[in-house]
């Protein structure tokens, strides 16, 4: 009898109904509260924090009102920092990780990636992203944006995770109409099925995969659809001199000059490496809005080149930080990636004084929100905000003596100093044991995976 | 009446006495196993290793005749690799991690870093010294080359951390005769107090700072002293652009033709950074047999500049990696270290085939052990060597899938993924567990010896 009420419904709508009712076998409030913090707020400062459900109640640096909680943690000796929001990066790829190094781009797309790419499926996809989730959540991460294909499986790894991110289909037509509509029509089946589920954790944007694999039929229908249902766009720009020259010979133009005479800018789109500019781009992209994601690591191991981030931040660009996927890092640990980012800055230019440590712990934290158009909710650590919150423990040697958290979170620590993970109020790691992921098995089934696809070779 | 015999001796002739007598008491050897590793020797299989005291004693890919040992570790999931060798570093400066970051050179060294070190003592620089021993051990260095002051405290606390170190006090005279005659006073001091102690472990060499802090005079001295005594010499060259124009204005050549003139380079030299080098430079190093400590963090962070090291690679010359000191880096982490080099050489040369993992494994491996003279002693994993021997373990999330142990160890993993380290067949870290170092005492001295120093500023 209950088929009859059910099946009408749509996956997500009746998803929403079986949440609601779960919801009110909870009526109570869960909170947590997290003692002796120094915690990276407004300043820098001792204090205590509790969490209600999903959200940061209350912030008191008195440490005195604050006594009882559903859950409490002392954390004499930890920074109490916003989770880290990894902007750009491909999770399923983590099965791909160590497959292939130090070899021109091509060559490692053509004769390694993609061969394994072609014999992918849901099921790989999904064990490759909970490796990843394993991975970010141990690492300090938690909200994500993603780009690759069966995105479901994504979202359902990430649901059981319990992190947050934002997924797209990896849209790719190369010119082709057939292959267009079936871009647009995987994107809407993902859309239905996975935008604004896990009490709003997963959300989906459009993720037309470049200026060069997408055609403008494509870039001008995802424009029109994004605006059409208020979702965000994805995309990978100017990451290789190559594509550059690419999209200049096939356009006249440079790839942000083309996609903004497309209307494809605006303040909803992300995009990733951004390496070769010249300033009318930059002024563009200023212009529009557009958020960019810096992905230091990726950039140096493929050898594309260096984004000029100093000067993007320089103009007030919107900057975030992305690991891109572990098969070109070849890891997800976003303090790493602050690190790279300061550095390559400073080399670079010749300016040790260029991306200071709290301008990359900026991108890495509120930037990464904002890139997102999650600034509202995550980001930074404010009452009435997300409750996405790590904590660091500052008690080893590697950082001793303790003056500058922030020095010490960009300059000295990685991801293994991690020693907690609230994500959307929920404990994800708890000293540095994973809450929701059963890690030997997802390493397992990691393994199994990747066994099969080079199985398939 | 025993001081009638004992105090004419000296220090050294002493310490060999007792020790001698110590290990006449403990004739049995001491063996450990380790078996199921996957051992990165001549090929990467895997295998079980046997240490008879000091040495590897026995390797055996079969896995069959290997049984018992007083120690038995089960290594399943474990890469097996020869202990990393940090050839240039100060490690008492681990003090004045995060004290100052993001600024130029000048201000870093003037304002804040020389203020502080105008101040020290020996029991600060054991105090450093001993919390860098702690972060080395827990992130798979078993061997390092520092360059600093009081190196007498430095040695008794590698001593009691059980590591392996070329220790030199630093000597700068400024053309000042006076300051000349206390330097090679001082490094006399802690050559006859030092040398060949900790059962052959410490080492000392001469450390002139570099061609523009040392007069000719100095520089001249040093090297007749270093032949006349066997003894090595550790000196920075080339670290700056600034640096370069000072010594070509004060002596009319580029600083490693300069010091060729002088007649200090030879096979026994270790000239760390090496960033700013012209052609015939490079043909002098490469001729002369001196090694090299290529610096990637800290020459990233200072905005020093990009040493080429895969042009010094193809020339034959020995290269090697160092962390330079955690003021500049911000810690002292050689497995980060090696990612660092690799990716900085792709980035900046466009080439992702530069600087190959295994180029930059070896590096930090073997190419350290030769820049220090001791490649017939460690570096390797072979019968006969010293057992200076690390596990990391590959069972993380991480570093998921496991193909390629030399890939994971260069790109994916860092110093927490090391799980047990070995050196000279003592075991110094179990399971994470540090065996001869008290962590929680040596970071609560390292606090107040940095609290101390900042005070009198």
């Amino acid at each position: 009898m209950v088929d009859i009420y059910v099946l009408p419904l749509k996956y997500k709508e009746f998803k929403k109904i079986i949440n609601f009712m779960i919801r009110g076998l909870h009526v109570e409030t869960k909170t947590i509260l997290i003692k002796n913090a120094i915690i990276i707020g407004d300043e820098i400062k001792k204090g205590s924090l509790i969490t209600e459900n999903d959200k940061i109640s209350e912030i008191d640096y008195s440490n005195s009102s604050l006594n009882h909680a559903d859950e409490v943690i002392d954390a004499e000796g930890k920074v109490l920092s916003p989770g880290l929001v990894n902007t750009h990066t491909h999770l399923s790829m983590s099965l791909m990780r160590g497959l292939a190094d130090d070899m021109p781009l091509d060559t490692w797309l053509n004769d390694h990636i993609w061969p394994v790419e072609a014999n992918l499926d849901g099921e790989h996809c999904y064990a490759g992203a909970m490796l990843a989730c394993a991975e970010m959540i141990r690492s300090g991460t938690t909200c994500f944006n993603d780009m690759y294909f069966f995105m479901d499986h994504v979202a359902d790894a990430a649901d059981k995770a319990g992190i947050r991110g934002t997924l797209s289909h990896g849209m790719i037509d190369l010119g082709d109409e057939e292959k267009r509509k079936a871009e647009f029509k995987e994107t809407q089946r993902i859309i239905d099925k996975c935008h604004e589920t896990a009490d709003g954790r997963i959300k989906v944007a459009f993720g037309p995969h470049s200026p060069y694999t997408c055609s403008r039929e494509l870039l001008e229908g995802v424009r029109k659809e994004a605006d059409k249902q208020g979702l965000r766009i994805h995309i990978h720009v100017s990451e290789t001199q190559k594509e550059v020259e690419d999209v200049m010979e096939a356009s006249g133009k440079r790839p942000f000059e083309y996609l903004d005479e497309i209307g494809l800018l605006g303040s909803d789109v992300l995009a990733a490496h951004a390496v070769w500019l010249d300033e009318d781009e930059m002024d563009i992209i200023k212009e529009r809005g557009v958020a960019l994601s810096h992905n230091p690591a990726s950039n140096m191991k493929l050898a594309s080149g260096v984004s000029p981030v100093s000067k993007l931040l320089e103009k007030g660009i919107c900057m975030s930080l992305g690991t891109d996927g572990a098969a070109s890092n070849n890891n997800l640990d976003l303090l790493e990636e602050m690190k790279l980012a300061a550095l390559l800055q400073k080399v670079t230019t010749l300016d040790p004084t260029a991306m200071p440590a709290q301008k990359v712990f900026d991108m890495a934290t509120r930037g990464g929100a904002a890139a997102l158009g999650l600034e509202d909710e995550i980001g930074t650590i404010e009452v009435g905000k997300k409750a996405d919150l790590i904590l660091v423990d500052m008690k080893s040697s590697s950082l001793t003596p303790l003056r500058n958290p922030i020095s010490h979170l960009v300059y000295s620590a990685n991801g293994a100093d991690v020693d907690t993970v609230i994500c959307n109020g929920e404990m994800l790691m708890k000293n540095r044991e994973l809450l929701t992921i059963n890690e030997v098995e997802v390493i397992s089934r990691a393994e199994e995976a990747s066994e099969d696809l080079l199985s398939k070779l």
